[in-house]
């Protein structure tokens, strides 16, 4: 993994050109995977607008648009489960995120460390992540 | 990362369970992360449909829906840079897919490890990772 210890904020030109190579998807939104920058973990996968891009860029924060509320999502501004970006990553069509992040507790609004919390067991799909803490009344998606 | 050495194949009974807490979007499809199992290197984001899930689950090698050719997209079939699936993991949502792997040389069709080689540097938009190898005439999206 990085072992960057930066903030993953860019100058204004940089983040031009990251947004130039950029292919939104006709609903105007990206994929975006966020993964802890040191443990390596896959964290979950959200989605951004243009809009969220520029201003996670800009203030080294991670921001999603949430397609259930139609607004943009500043990672944690509820819960305080923040996402400080490390570094942000563009694949080699330009249609996916890369987000190497710095994440505060739980990723995942159920209280688990990712939101990819099962697998199949035997004959099942099971559960085989704890819950760090209680699901956060305050986090929504 | 996951030590198991297991083949990702899993039972019929638990394929079922599996498909049956997916949500596919309007063209029948959901997004899938790959990530090298051991290293947690994040490989790709690629698309599967139901049946490219089930396949993957039966076979335990990673097939995708290739959505610019319009068709099951088997991982390494021209190029030899097969995905072995490790686990398959299902996000909170249901809607998105986290497959840990066992990745066969570059898994970008460009000869990067990683699809994910470009990062902001400076005031621009870089090439991070260098190629394994030439790019693969044979792979394709």
């Amino acid at each position: 993994m990085t072992e960057s210890s930066t903030n993953g904020r860019v100058s204004p030109k940089a983040a031009a050109a990251t947004l130039a190579a950029l292919i939104f998807d006709r609903d105007g939104l990206i994929p975006a995977v966020a993964q802890q920058h040191d443990s390596g973990e896959t964290l979950m996968l959200a989605w951004m607008n243009r809009e969220s891009v520029a201003e996670t860029l800009k203030t080294g924060r991670v921001c999603y648009w949430s397609r259930s509320r139609q607004k943009l999502w500043r990672k944690g501004e509820s819960s305080g489960h923040v996402q400080r970006l490390v570094e942000l990553r563009v694949d080699c069509d330009g249609d996916a995120l890369l987000l190497l992040v710095d994440q505060t507790g739980p990723a995942c609004h159920t209280g688990t460390r990712s939101c990819f919390a099962r697998a199949p067991r035997g004959d099942a799909l099971a559960d085989i992540l704890k819950p760090m803490e209680a699901p956060a009344s305050g986090e929504t998606r």
